[in-house]
């Protein structure tokens, strides 16, 4: 089920034309939000974060915050899922003629669309820990692509990806051209060193997983840090971890050579997992979908 | 007119799926070919780097180099132009469920549109010689995202071009990080100083009509250097001009502060341009299209 320019239709038919900016030149962001059993987490954290991504890319839709949240509860009322991840996409159309250079004059539309959850590895792996590789390739820095808007400037993960392929890891970690950490393809990363637990300031989105993360730390007393993270320290560290909206905490247990934690998750990881989902379950920054009667 | 995945379809039709990665990772490349009465221009340098696009993203194709060439030759048949642009892209669909995040598993399809000629300034500007800035925003490095293969990470150039418009010029021109000259959005640039065309080496795009340009000055005997621009050089240039195959070769005659050449385009540039379109009326690598009767 899916919402594309102002009407409701099958996700099949959510499509983008090839003339729009929003595919020719990438000009689009977008969000990606979880419902777990019959409730959004962090809506407003999302829908505050998509609006800062289309200020970002000077971007603007018809649709209000209000109204933007009434089409995202009604896909997933029509999609009857109580376990869901809901997209939206703020997607440049194209200018009028005679004005091919000028981004200004293209309005932009809200396609919008639901689906089952996932999650960014298969079950066995987030049972095993993830297998990482840190890339060769450099992410694209902040300065060229600001990355804090949520956009499809993907194509280093993808070459990265194949590297990871090609290594035998299940994902790609990508630093910056100084040799910090920024983020995996749809991740955050963490490194949990003598029980402080680190994460990027820099390089990288600005994960509502994350940020949830850093929440759970305060409330179980584990100390925080935000703040450039090189890969001596991540490869040194007693615990790599990393979150997703679309999987949580999962635990990282190895890195190039290297194996972490006994190949299975650490303990810290796994603490903060189980907070993650047991305070999801007791209803943590949750917006219940009104279901109708015949779900 | 256009093309996609196996079948011909009207353009309004030409549509990607949101779910594709060639959207949601702007995991497509692609090329734009020129055909002026009635032949393409350089069909074989294109399609050599199309192939070349391609395999730097690790793509493939089902259809062969002959049926592409083929289906290119029919839209235009088909179109009726004899002046037109033809597209080609590449775009990398959905990996089969469970494989999120394994590109190697998603297939790549072919979509390929026709649409009258067209130039990235309006005629006025060509006439007048363009007015550009340069942009403070650096151009994605070439160790991210090789723009050899002709893609779509364009944020870049987008967040460049508004930066152009709010000091009220036509185009950015960006640089990389050394403070270099690379391109902008949709055009190759060359300075020319002391009767010497340089045009930069790395950070950009292999234009085909850049290509051109330094064919035709070895033609005309003009001295033409590829190698790193500095911006100071270009901004203490005789002339600067730009290449696109969407205009072919456009002078430029403001900088930000300077005007150029009595502003109005410099002799170098109208030479370079006038060769241009005489050899291409001369069928200098051209390829005629045949079309049906009643055209």
């Amino acid at each position: 089920m899916a919402y594309v320019d102002q009407s409701y239709v099958p996700l099949e038919d959510a499509k983008v034309s090839v003339l729009h900016w929003g595919f020719r030149r990438a000009d689009t962001v977008y969000d990606v939000v979880s419902v777990a059993d019959g409730a959004f987490f962090k809506l407003d954290a999302h829908l505050d974060r998509f609006e800062r991504s289309m200020k970002i890319f000077h971007m603007s839709l018809s649709e209000s915050r209000s109204e933007i949240r009434n089409i995202m509860h009604e896909l997933v009322r029509r999609s009857g899922l109580r376990n869901a991840t809901v997209t939206t996409d703020c997607v440049r159309g194209l200018p009028p003629d005679g004005a091919v250079a000028i981004p200004a004059n293209a309005p932009c539309y809200l396609i919008a669309y639901v689906k089952p959850y996932y999650t960014i590895v298969p079950r066995n792996v987030v049972e095993r820990g993830a297998h990482m590789m840190v890339s060769s390739i450099p992410r694209i820095p902040a300065r060229s692509v600001d990355h804090r808007a949520k956009n499809f400037h993907r194509a280093d993960m993808t070459q990265a990806s194949f590297e990871a392929l090609r290594a035998g890891a299940d994902h790609p970690i990508l630093l910056d051209e100084h040799g910090n950490v920024t983020e995996g393809p749809g991740f955050n990363v963490f490194a949990v060193t003598n029980g402080v637990v680190v994460t990027p300031d820099q390089g990288m989105l600005e994960g509502i997983t994350r940020q949830a993360v850093t929440e759970i730390c305060r409330k179980l007393g584990i100390n925080c840090e935000i703040r450039p993270l090189p890969v001596r320290e991540m490869r040194d560290a007693d615990e790599i971890f990393i979150t997703s909206t679309a999987g949580g905490v999962i635990g990282v247990t190895r890195l190039d050579g290297r194996i972490f934690t006994n190949d299975r998750p650490g303990d810290v990881t796994r603490r903060l997992s189980d907070a993650y989902w047991s305070m999801r379950k007791q209803g943590w920054d949750c917006e219940p979908v009104t279901y109708r009667h015949w779900n």
